[in-house]
């Protein structure tokens, strides 16, 4: 089933009215991102933060599952009423909602019986078909269906499971980047960057950031790349041009 | 012109490939969804991350414009060859991309004319008709035109300018919103929370989030809704609830 894909992407959906009222700061929009990088080759082309509300998620999951190779959900799978992702990935799909007999069984044990209520008894229904990710940390299972992996909204929880969604991704080529930090402001060298842009349009991906450390600003340039190579001849020309201009590079 | 509208909402569109690319934090949204709420009463329904790319940009502006009745765009507004928000939005209203005179003007005094190189001219440049917001921090100013204000990625130059918005947004229905935190596991509530819901599901909308704090596990349940004594009356019930179910209130 492995096809040698060269480029692969990704859209990240996180679900989650708390994330959209500005209650919670989100966290898994990075970690999932750099993960899908370094450790997969793929490269997060969309990110949306929705309400969980099903008619706006069962639209988004139609459009982004087309769209990109994988779409991962974040938020929604716990055991309250306003967590509506398993349904509404359901619904979406067009297939049954209804206990994942193995999801039951694990967490059927993680409980005990009598403690296993309605609540915890809903974080084992998902999309009929539906695969589970396995969660080391809190037992309830995430779960992938179709091209769509669903995770929960806790970080440290989402964080302890995304290995687990490793042996149902294709992965593809990795993306190199070099970051050269500099004494400067962007407009100083927006020109010359520019042109070195337009120049490596076809294999690379030139950045311009600027920052503030210790009381100084800076300018980071990150250049991306799937060919390393590119991406040392591109350095090479770079620094010369700063050392021409006189500008400090900053040494990390 | 500013009519009474009960509710009013917006988009934020984040524009930046190292948002998307994991490489930076995003810390505006939660800071403009927070402001939007407090000082002017819009709630955020929508948040999109998206890359660099004319052609995205151009077909969200559009859609999200469309859909809402306010847009912030977050990023591209700086001076290098990777700052494409403004004449992306130009094309997306079919308006020309030129110098804003006003702009010019701050900005030359601000860098004097010898250091007013091209990439600092680029940053006044506008699409055509659109008005300035104003950057106490750093001069180069952001701007809106119909309903889509454009503001910088940089956070802390954002936060200074948002004030500056005000002037150009109707303000809706404040959302109030009350907090209870609870010494407990989300599943031991979930039953009495989805019934609580379904009775209030006209006027409040609640959430509950999980938390871990000094070790402890808690959760978050939190009520929001823009009457707030429909708010007062469903935290009555809901504490007589808990009280009945022995799980202990956290005080903050």
């Amino acid at each position: 089933m492995k096809k040698k894909i060269k480029k692969i992407n990704a859209a990240i959906l996180v679900i989650g009215n708390e994330i959209l009222s500005g209650r919670t700061q989100d966290k898994n929009v990075v970690f999932i991102s750099n993960w899908l990088n370094i450790k997969c080759g793929i490269s997060v082309k969309e990110v949306r933060i929705i309400p969980d509300v099903e008619k706006i998620i069962v639209e988004n999951i139609l459009l982004l599952s087309k769209k990109f190779n994988y779409v991962f959900t974040t938020g929604g799978i716990g055991p309250t009423h306003d967590d509506i992702t398993a349904q509404s990935i359901s619904k979406a799909f067009k297939v049954k909602y209804e206990y994942h007999k193995e999801a039951y069984r694990i967490l059927e044990k993680y409980y005990g019986q009598k403690k296993f209520n309605e609540g915890r008894k809903k974080m084992a229904k998902m999309p009929r078909g539906a695969k589970l990710i396995y969660n080391p940390s809190s037992a309830a299972p995430g779960f992938i269906i179709k091209n769509v992996l669903s995770l929960p909204g806790v970080p440290s929880i989402l964080n302890s499971m995304i290995e687990n969604c490793k042996r149902y991704l294709v992965k593809g080529l990795k993306v190199h980047s070099i970051t050269i930090n500099l004494y400067t402001v962007e407009s100083n060298i927006s020109k010359e960057l520019g042109l070195l842009q337009e120049r490596y349009k076809k294999f690379i991906e030139i950045g311009s950031y600027p920052f503030f450390r210790l009381g100084k600003i800076g300018v980071a340039i990150v250049m991306r790349s799937n060919s390393i190579l590119k991406l040392k001849k591109l350095k090479k020309e770079l620094i010369k041009l700063i050392k021409l201009k006189k500008i400090k590079i900053l040494k990390i």
